[in-house]
């Protein structure tokens, strides 16, 4: 197991119970032998679900479930395991699907169609559902409403903590509450950030516009955050309303009683996303990237991402080395309108240069001061416009190489 | 210096002398000491010149230069430095690139609009220009037709080795000859590939034909290879024909007489990208990726290149792990269209994985051994189309992290 990032908070958070979500992690050997790997979750009736799932052309027989499922838009529970993603495995992947939402559906006493699955790990290596469905019972068994962090720890893979966040509001004077946890640490990109990752929250809200909320919280959250540049095969984010809270359901989206809570989950998918990117395989330095003065916001997020994304960026701030000509070169091969003699760049709230030079007087000490520390900090202002995005990633290290060089063994 | 890259030919080649060129290397100092830093073609007059320029939007003030001269589409000098790309240095960039046209071209005899130049480097330090001007006189006294394997050195930077190619061919039944050379290691990638490279011809070519046979031949070869995925604001590549071989001119791109000419001009360029891709910062190994069944061939290098570029495909390749999930993976993630139960993926040429799964019988003991070599060869057909297309790259290693945490010092 490799080292605890250096980025890591000090503890899992302490997450509040959601009113109908029983949760817990147990172990059932798919892959990883003395640890939880299998994660579920039972849902109250009336609980609605929405999603967001990798856009992969070669995604996982899990994630073709779970675009049915959320269809329907409702579920009762959530099992997921780790060490095999169960994708690009044929006809046997549905099979393997099909034995993990039947022995979820028998535990919960609820039909197969409600039980939404996730698999992560190894790609291409035929799950052994059989391990699963035989320790589905017990771990129904033993769900409870504080069970997050046994959970959160069930569906790691190469992540080195487990990662959660809640945040509560009101929904028309009636407090609700949203809790969650995620998984991630390589082949982490948008499109979408690659990863899997379960909210919970009481509150109720009608199916169609929780999902309008959920992919509009993903775009500002997950989607905006980068390890190295590769688009799993298997992400799925997964956001469960059980309506226990009892506030008068909103009909639109756009309901100004809504307010709070898109703040709250945004709130809580952005706490997730910088986890996810502060356990980047071989992060050492947390970077977060912001863009202003773009054509628009889309424009600003690609240009962040062309930052987060370049290896050269990335390794420079690994050597702790300013080297601000390569943010340059990124902005530039980003394919968004932009002018070299209009660019801001600063590190460290230091601008080194602006107007398409260095600046003439730029004291490098700050900023290699800057630099020595755990959190970057990157502004470009394209000075063209007033989109911006921001945007977040890590250093690229020796220690992707390690991890990535010979994961299968 | 880090060491020359395994993957380097013994020797650079012996290249002909084409008639109408003279070039050789000098020692500027502009940053390096004690090597060649500077190189010098002069071209006989009424030599015609086309090319391909960066299409990053923070460009040089080089290539701002040469993309005014190559409207015109004659030349009589190329003047290059290595050491400091003269990009991002506001307007003292083009006010360098006065005084780099100004002296080659009273050392010609010409106007400074028929002098292309290309600098390569740090970004974003002014360049000491009066540096270049001192030793282009000398430098022009020494150029020679036999000055090939000087002036590859002097455009060197991160490149452990020089890199030249060489063709001949016939048009319409007389003798012509391509030779040229290149310099990449890092920040390389498509659009176009991020280096320079310069190529000599005595064919007697119309400038318009000339650009667009350089274009074509571009985007078969050096845009079909990629180091890091990062594209340089200084990617310059030149093509000079000065007509010596007294050939009849061709009035169009498509005219029959051109057929070799074309091939060879390809194959050039091809050499050259392959040598490029082999000089990869830290490569080890040697990585060609064949893609057919896709639905066009720009379809192909698109899904070629998301595997060239994956940092995992890359990292698994420098493990030596046949782990071909990757590749699956950055199928699924280029964009294009693919279908997972149509996907046939091959290492070394033995089949793993197709209609969806791995293969059955799969022994990855002659795959095991395929990846111990230096050259590896990746080959997914996508069944669905009749696009295909060939991408090089290499693998990705501690040494290119080595290379980029600290290149500035």
């Amino acid at each position: 197991m490799t080292a605890r990032s250096p980025l890591a908070p000090k503890s899992f958070p302490k997450l509040p119970p959601i009113d109908g979500v029983r949760l817990g992690g147990a172990s059932a050997g798919v892959k990883y032998k003395g640890r939880p790997d299998l994660f579920m979750a039972e849902l109250a009736p009336g609980t609605v679900v929405a999603g967001a799932l990798t856009r992969s052309l070669t995604r996982s027989a899990p994630v073709d479930w779970c675009a049915q499922v959320l269809k329907k838009g409702s579920a009762r529970a959530i099992l997921v395991n780790a060490g095999n993603s169960n994708a690009f495995t044929g006809k046997a992947g549905m099979e393997a699907v099909r034995v993990m939402v039947d022995a979820a559906a028998e535990a919960v006493g609820c039909k197969p169609k409600e039980v939404l699955v996730a698999s992560t790990g190894v790609i291409g290596v035929k799950l052994p559902a059989d391990r699963i469905s035989k320790a589905t019972p017990k771990l129904h068994k033993s769900l409870k409403s504080d069970g997050w962090s046994r959970a959160a720890q069930a569906i790691l893979t190469t992540d080195t903590f487990p990662k959660g966040a809640s945040a509560s509001c009101t929904i028309d004077g009636v407090p609700v509450t949203i809790a969650g946890f995620a998984k991630g640490s390589g082949m982490i990109a948008p499109d979408m950030a690659t990863m899997l990752a379960f909210l919970f929250t009481d509150a109720a809200i009608p199916q169609a516009v929780l999902q309008k909320l959920t992919t509009k919280a993903v775009d500002k959250s997950f989607n905006c955050m980068t390890v190295d540049g590769d688009t799993s095969t298997s992400d799925t984010v997964l956001v469960a309303a059980t309506g226990a809270a009892g506030n008068k359901a909103p009909k639109k989206a756009s309901d100004k009683a809504l307010k709070g809570f898109r703040e709250a989950l945004t709130q809580v998918m952005t706490d997730l996303a910088v986890l996810v990117a502060k356990d980047g395989e071989g992060a050492q330095k947390f970077i977060t990237v912001d863009v202003t003065g773009a054509a628009s916001d889309k424009a600003a997020r690609r240009v962040g991402l062309s930052i987060a994304n370049s290896p050269l960026v990335k390794t420079a701030i690994a050597g702790e080395d300013a080297n601000w000509g390569r943010i340059v070169m990124a902005v530039g091969k980003a394919g968004e309108r932009a002018d070299r003699d209009r660019l801001t760049v600063a590190m460290g709230g230091v601008v080194i240069a602006e107007k398409g030079e260095g600046v003439a007087d730029y004291d490098e000490t700050p900023v290699a001061e800057h630099l020595k520390g755990r959190d970057v900090k990157i502004d470009v202002d394209l000075g063209i416009g007033r989109g911006k995005a921001r945007v977040w990633t890590c250093d690229l290290t020796h220690g992707y190489i390690d991890i990535n060089a010979d994961y299968r063994t």
